[in-house]
């Protein structure tokens, strides 16, 4: 009985926290919406500034978490992602003054017309509210997460991953000092107060305080993220991408193009993880693009014939056909024309990014109009699916949803619109 | 233990038959998604032939379901809802021939643009998928929300509402017969089979197979649909709508647009459920109002000054503010200035559609960047809040959410993009 009351109060204490947090996001989201471009571009370059006066704070709170997850035994890998530098400090301070840089998507009129009774509508741009974002051990999302709400007028509300916490607290302080010298609300970007994993849960049950989740993490997070929330979710699923090969393809791009998609960096989400290749171009293509690959360290798992070009070739079970590697490690699949390339990526791929390398135009067009990715790229690395490579600046990241936003997320995707109907007295008949 | 297998059987061969749907659903859009224009009209065109020329088993069928609602002892409202007549099935098929006139939001390239690196990125519109439409009592919702999304290239899954289970498979089969005359799957629209409310359940779960969901009708529904959802919903909420009468309001401009906003049709989710007036011109402007309303017919709920200037109305109370009547009633308060209008609105309000009657144009900029709702109006009535009469056509219905949609969702608000890129061999450095 006791246990239950003491448990019951907790959860009650830890509900009227969260709502508090965001109760204070929603009020500082009301005057966001109306700051002006200047003032929010002052905050972002003095965050920026701030980022840098307190090197010395950041590196001493990212030691401590790194010490402690050194203690708990964490992977080399998360270790990686949670340490800070002074490089990666002045990186984060270089982001958000890009982000300072980029134009300001809000009161943007995307459309006008006038109606035959006169009446001018226009659809303008406005913020979407109140942002929450969840995220695991990269501790330069507090700044890139922040930095993007605030440009586009959202407040945010960040539950960072308990590694980075005091590494994030200590960027989040450069944030709110960057808020409060342009005279804009310290709510504008809030911690989750808490690590305490029932805050996530009560977070995404908070649908009248929190307009849209972005989870950025692993399959798992995103997953739960996914089945848990009442609020709308923007997700970045699996980047399961495909480079096809086709019969048309000239050997010199296909060769720089593969080994760049799959090797300039393994552990992003452009990267190439699957390979098709035309058998009409086996011969030619295949085998120097075979050794292209071990000669730049990678390993390659191939179905039988693939096997049969090069002894070093492993072979490849049905799972692999769907696996996300984010290592130096790719499948390669030779397939009859086009259309079975789509027809595979169709099957396995996570409907991300694929590239065709191909000089024939209809096997092209045929490939683009077949593909349902957010990107489909015709003779380039998939490895160009980023918003700062497209043009759009700093992306929070790249949507494998339909609804909302697709592909890489930047400052216009967080943004909602609304419609402004000028009359001179009209009533409907 | 008998029955629970009994139950399991059940449960998993629901499950399996509403699988077997979305999985013919997903066939289907790839072939719709390729599908021309030209295709999609000649579908749509031979549909509402079709329900020209089954006129007779249409009203056969309807007949069937409102004698069975009648029996049910089933309301009159509902009732109205239920039946149709020639009238309304002609409606029905010039709706179709109106979605077919609309122009083709698929393949429209709306960006386009060169980076320095020669990569040509075009964004282009694309069909979202599958949709699923949860309806209540009307049968022309089968209709109309099928030709919406045959026309933006998607697949249909319709779960009508059991009122109107005859009437909706007796539309559904004119639809299948147009499909199929312009060579489209049959599975592009389809109803769910069954009655059992646990294929609502089931459906709700499928989001490998159906990409959004859109339910219409009441609260209850929307409620329970966006609580179970593991798909995106795109949902159209309250629509508690304010006019709100500036001190700088033209008064006969200000009489016309109130009795049209309210009264013109009181059961649509644009009608004025809530009057504001600025405390300035209650004398000049408020009693001619209210008499206006009265003459009108409505019923009026006002706060004490307001019953002070007239005997007929009555005391509104704090649950006023926040009710949607859509009947013959409006609640009325005064408000000190646009500011104050403005703060009620948000409090109260749906965040739908606002309308503030004024000639002083600061007041004006004041309530349209103050409001957040999906439109807000300048001297023109609150029922002007229809797809149709914004020019986009037919709609499915007024998305009070941000995401993805805001405002009327019509055959352009029912599709994604995606993103082509064209090189020429480029690799990312």
């Amino acid at each position: 009985m006791a246990v239950a009351s003491l448990h019951h109060t907790d959860a009650a204490s830890l509900e009227a926290e969260m709502r508090a947090v965001g109760t204070r996001a929603r009020a500082a989201a009301s005057v966001l919406a109306k700051a002006s471009t200047e003032t929010k571009n002052t905050a972002l370059r003095a965050a920026a500034s701030a980022l840098r006066s307190r090197m010395t704070a950041l590196l001493a709170a990212n030691a401590e978490d790194v010490a402690e997850a050194k203690s708990r035994q964490l992977d080399a890998a998360l270790l990686d992602r949670l340490a800070i530098d002074e490089k990666r400090i002045n990186a984060m301070a270089t982001g958000l003054e890009e982000i300072a840089d980029l134009p300001d998507p809000i009161g943007r009129r995307d459309a006008e017309w006038t109606r035959p009774n006169g009446l001018l509508i226009q659809r303008v741009r406005v913020p979407l509210g109140v942002i929450g974002i969840i995220y695991e051990s990269r501790p330069n999302v507090t700044a890139d997460a922040g930095g993007l709400c605030l440009k586009s007028g959202n407040a945010a509300i960040l539950r960072a991953g308990t590694e980075s916490a005091r590494s994030s607290r200590a960027i989040l302080a450069c944030l709110v000092e960057g808020l409060e010298s342009a005279g804009l609300p310290a709510a504008s970007i809030q911690l989750v107060p808490t690590q305490d994993r029932a805050a996530v849960g009560v977070m995404l049950r908070m649908d009248d305080l929190i307009d849209v989740i972005i989870p950025r993490g692993g399959r798992s997070l995103i997953e739960r993220v996914s089945a848990e929330s009442r609020i709308p979710v923007l997700k970045h699923l699996d980047g399961i991408c495909h480079t096809y090969i086709d019969a048309g393809a000239d050997l010199a791009k296909a060769r720089q193009i593969v080994v760049n998609a799959k090797m300039r960096r393994t552990g992003v989400c452009g990267a190439t993880e699957t390979l098709l290749v035309d058998r009409k171009v086996v011969a030619t293509h295949l085998k120097p693009i075979l050794n292209d690959l071990f000669a730049a360290g990678c390993a390659i798992r191939g179905d039988a014939e693939t096997q049969a070009l090069d002894a070093r070739v492993t072979a490849a079970n049905e799972q692999d056909w769907s696996t996300e590697y984010l290592a130096a490690i790719i499948s390669v699949r030779i397939v009859d024309g086009v259309d079975a390339a789509v027809a595979h990526i169709e099957h396995y791929g996570s409907h991300h990014t694929e590239a065709i390398i191909t000089e024939d135009a209809n096997a092209a067009e045929t490939f683009l109009a077949g593909i349902d990715s957010a990107i489909v790229i015709v003779n380039a690395s998939t490895q160009f699916a980023d918003g700062g490579e497209f043009g759009m600046g700093a992306e929070i990241g790249i949507s494998t949803g339909k609804l909302h936003a697709r592909g890489p997320v930047g400052v216009a995707e967080l943004t909602s619109y609304k419609y402004i109907v000028r009359g001179a007295g009209q009533v409907r008949p």
